[in-house]
């Protein structure tokens, strides 16, 4: 497998399935300059260790990272150069923190698919398929499968390639 | 894609995955008469306006609508004609209504499973995969997601084409 | 679809997905002396009572039953022999039984993926994927799903060829 160099990459998957070490594989094999951009939120000390502890094994292998919870586009659009490799992980994780703030979730997401088909750096977008179990009980739950889901529909459209990553195994939906 | 003329399509998917939209399109390009078969019942008011507003932009399009919460085989038979195109949305909330209902899920099951092979038109059947989750705890939750995983098995066996739809990408699964 | 003959089989599927039918008619494709391995245990009357049933309806098909909820690796080596073919059912139920009894979980998964490359009975392993709805409320179901993800990815690194079932319909991931 290698990076697509004529649009976006999308890769998608459940918990635990492998998702994320799939995409570092894909940018770690571009040649290209690697930028991480971390969306999730450190709630707590733990949390924090934890992020802390996986930055300092990726700058190990030669990535920068970036943390974005909010103004994703903001930061893609300041690092968007085409000898740059740029890995998202993950929407999901922003879906949360969009909502957590209360923004109109149709304009955040129309202004990502606004800047996709013009990006110069070649992007890999990471989340959570999230929408394959029983409807949840919790109204905000529900809300949120519901963006995450609309999300993934409209960066699938404008990705070059989406993968499914089930048991750290891809299977290619487009490209 | 094109829609099947040698038997019955089923395209399964998760929670706002594009399956409709995707469903909607085979039975746009088939040329044939546009039947559309609802399972849901309105619950409150915004549900109703939600069916409401779906149903006059589909018949902008050409298509009729239908309401069946239960008696899917009953309408099914009465508008099986050659030059109908018939898509069921969705298996799940009519195995939500059957429950609510106490009918005898196997009995209903086997009455769709032997209308199948004889029909006319062409059927496309949505249907939501809600089996790729933790376990629920409610045990109602429990006997849906059994119920529909057996309803799934049976409508594939007697389909010519299955679909599993992530991101709004098919992916075929069968034919 | 034939049983690998060069290395284990790996099913995934969602509930009532017909992945252990699918595992079943494998095993019983090969011509081998089968042999299923249950990992379940039976809480209540009823469990038992449909336990019974099951592995009385294998017995006449020719199947040996093994009970084992925890020494997984003991188990198969056994009965690991190459005329043999052996079914895991299934490895969601295996990861229950070691949290409840506050296994070393790494430790327990590295046994097992060592034992893989050189067994010589033709393995079957079926397994839940339960990390595709939303993220659990429960701490003991996040961790579940966790450990589950992680056993799915180190098998199917093990594994020769990896399915995953759908409405009963297999789609090949790997081999």
């Amino acid at each position: 497998m290698t990076l697509s160099n004529v649009g976006p990459t999308l890769v998608l998957g459940g918990a635990r399935s492998g998702k994320s070490g799939f995409a570092e594989r894909l940018v770690e094999g571009s040649g290209l300059s690697m930028h991480y951009v971390a969306t999730g939120r450190a709630f707590d000390e733990e949390m924090r260790d934890r992020i802390v502890h996986h930055q300092a094994a990726r700058q190990g292998k030669g990535w920068t990272t970036h943390e974005e919870p909010l103004d994703l586009v903001g930061l893609l659009s300041h690092i968007d150069a085409p000898e740059h490799a740029v890995l998202v992980d993950c929407l999901t994780l922003w879906v949360t923190n969009l909502m957590m703030e209360g923004r109109d979730m149709a304009a955040e997401f129309a202004t990502l698919a606004a800047f996709l088909p013009g990006a110069r750096a070649r992007l890999v977008f990471v989340s959570n398929e999230v929408g394959l179990g029983i409807v949840p009980e919790n109204r905000m739950a529900r809300e949120f499968r519901d963006h995450a889901g609309r999300l993934h529909q409209i960066v699938a459209e404008k990705s070059a390639e989406v993968y499914f990553v089930a048991a750290g195994l891809p299977l290619k939906m487009k490209g």
